[in-house]
């Protein structure tokens, strides 16, 4: 069994969260300088483990090793973070990853079997989510490179490109037969593990995320002047389908469904200006198709209501529509029997209500997830954390767990 | 009768509107290099007018008539405009007020009767209301000006000052016995004359504008991984107490009160995210102080009740209490006999629903307000207007009005 270094895995997430960090968290944004400079730090850490690392045009770091036999075992998540956010978020995954690649060549035993390390590009999204694992699976286009800005300041891809010193490069593609799988590794952002006491989970399936904008076109005017009677506030109309769209989802809503209004913007959003437009963004997430057209069907509702009321103009349109993907059984069974051997009924199963690079590289290979706790479930936020010895055993369960599947491949 | 330039007034007031000029508006916040530049113009064509121009500490731009036998009314409004807002709002006052100076010096009837005129910095507020006629007045501390930031990009007011090339000037101050009152025209900015098909208004009362931030500290946190029963979502919290708002202040509210939430923010306002933090500024008005205080105590009450449920943690904290300013009532009269004499029939008596340097300076002087019609009584937006015929006649009025006081004090 190819045997972890518990203080190097540590060291290393330490090391990374230097690239951006603020107070105990990070704030790493895609092509920021910080996190270019973390990924030439990464590649740095692949080549010293013995894989062939690459920056490719997207900005994804994919090490590989070039001296295995036979299919090989891919193995990462992303490295940017959420603004002002978690160590562990996407770097857990990505360590593991790199120490992965260590241990299975210290190890004679495994000598052989390939461990692929991959760092996607901008899975949080700051200019498209899931970018870096879209464009290794062949989902994003170069006329898509071409639209997308960034979501804070409209920073054209193309130009965060060229700033980051990437643009032009080839991007990297999957190649059918290559691999056995994928697997990543990441903090479980809930509280599931945590308030259970349990060390380790195992994934079933990665939630579908749908998500909507919302705009209202009112009419800017004078907040002082203009009569009540006369105004099309679009403020009004807004923070009013906000709060009916929180009483109705709950009538719907399965045991695990979430939704969020995280977005929110008036303008001129002066306090004595009348605002003339507001724009919303509404998300739900649940492992279950049907229950995700429920909220849409509802969602819908609501707003074609307060169109047809009016007096401001309601619009909406889809943003996203991630589908629910189950993980691998094998890898999974394989996740549990390693955890079994490590922490002895100290696992559960469970789904993802995060989305997640694996949901993605699913679409092209067998792919499965495994969690540790998140310290009270808080995540994307700067105080994330998870206890020391919860990392290590992760690392551990995660190698074990790699090996059988290449094994067993 | 001191005879007014039509078609001068209207030319200085598209020269004006050159600087900063958005699409039909004007975007010149203030100490912005165009607005800075704009006040030098001003002083210029003061100057031009025979009074002696000064561009004091605040940005504040007065022309002074030196030749004047006895107290001299001070006319005048503020020069830079809302964001992308009106051609009209402000500067047709400062603009009036360059033409009687000019009407009056060229009128061998008026000798002897002194315009002064005023170009007060930064009433709309982009550091802080009112900043230059609290200068003006007495009412503005050098304490105060070490605290003021920009609204939008918190740049401090010294700074501003720095940049604009005024810091350490003198501020301009009133000084008692100087003038017989103040005087100061402006565009009504609501639809009252507009539908009354009227030409001019007298206003009878400034209205009291009252302010109040409302903070709502949350637990931000994942938007998929966090259960909805765990969550503290500050941005809920937020457009849930708004709909409440906007549902309890119809049944408290006079013919003529309003209230806008003009401001809103959600922190940190990415979709993925559950907001941590929000924050709204809620504002009311009315002419009426026991229907402020009204409104006052149900807001205090909404916001103890949503304190007191929780999960978030709520706070109200008072920005502004301006209090409602009768104009005087000599004034009035002057300005509706002038009207009459120019408009017979076409005037009415109106508060205004806005606030107005002129409620400041009525605390040290007499002072009156003249309103000419707003297109569709929209302002505070780009697309503000007024008939060019209006503009013309409100001069003449506001004029033979000016004579008549000066000549009755």
């Amino acid at each position: 069994m190819p045997k972890i270094d518990g203080e190097r895995v540590v060291a290393d997430l330490k090391r990374l969260a230097e690239f951006g960090c603020y107070k105990s968290g990070v704030h790493r944004p895609t092509y920021s300088p910080v996190d270019v400079s973390s990924r030439h730090w990464l590649a740095e850490k692949l080549r010293e483990a013995g894989l062939d690392p690459v920056i490719d045009g997207i900005g994804n770091v994919i090490g590989r090793n070039r001296s295995a036999r036979g299919r090989r075992l891919l193995v990462g998540s992303h490295s940017e973070t959420q603004p002002y956010g978690g160590w562990l978020d996407g770097s857990l995954g990505v360590i593991y990853g790199l120490e992965l690649a260590r241990a299975f060549a210290a190890d004679p035993g495994c000598d052989g079997l390939g461990i692929d390390v991959a760092a996607w590009a901008d899975e949080e999204g700051h200019y498209q989510s899931f970018l870096g694992s879209h464009s290794f699976t062949g989902m994003l286009t170069e006329e898509q490179i071409d639209n997308v800005r960034g979501r804070d300041d409209g920073t054209p891809l193309r130009e965060a490109l060229a700033r980051a010193g990437i643009a032009g490069r080839p991007r990297a593609r999957v190649e059918p037969g290559q691999y056995v799988g994928y697997l990543e590794a990441h903090i479980e952002q809930g509280d599931t593990l945590d308030t259970s006491g349990l060390r380790i989970g195992v994934v079933e399936t990665i939630v579908g995320i749908w998500n909507y904008r919302i705009a209202v076109i009112g009419e800017q005017n004078h907040a002082g002047t203009t009569r009540m009677v006369r105004r099309k506030d679009a403020g009004v109309a807004m923070v009013r389908l906000a709060t009916r769209i929180h009483d109705r989802f709950p009538e719907i809503a399965g045991p695990r469904t979430v939704w969020t209004i995280g977005r929110m913007v008036i303008e001129p959003n002066a306090p004595s200006v009348i605002p003339g437009h507001a724009e919303m963004q509404v998300q739900f997430r649940d492992a279950d198709p049907e229950r995700l057209a429920l909220f849409e069907k509802a969602l819908h509702e609501l707003v074609a209501d307060d169109e047809r009321a009016g007096p401001c103009h309601v619009e909406i349109a889809t943003i996203a529509h991630s589908e629910p993907r189950p993980m691998d059984p094998r890898f999974q069974a394989q996740i549990e029997a390693a955890a079994e051997r490590h922490a002895p009924g100290m696992h559960m199963r469970l789904p993802s209500a995060a989305g997640h690079d694996a949901a993605v590289l699913s679409y092209r290979m067998p792919a499965a997830m495994m969690f540790i706790p998140s310290l009270g479930g808080i995540s994307h936020h700067w105080s994330e954390d998870t206890k020391e010895d919860d990392i290590v055993l992760g690392a551990q369960v995660f190698a074990d767990a790699a090996e059988h599947i290449l094994r067993t491949a």
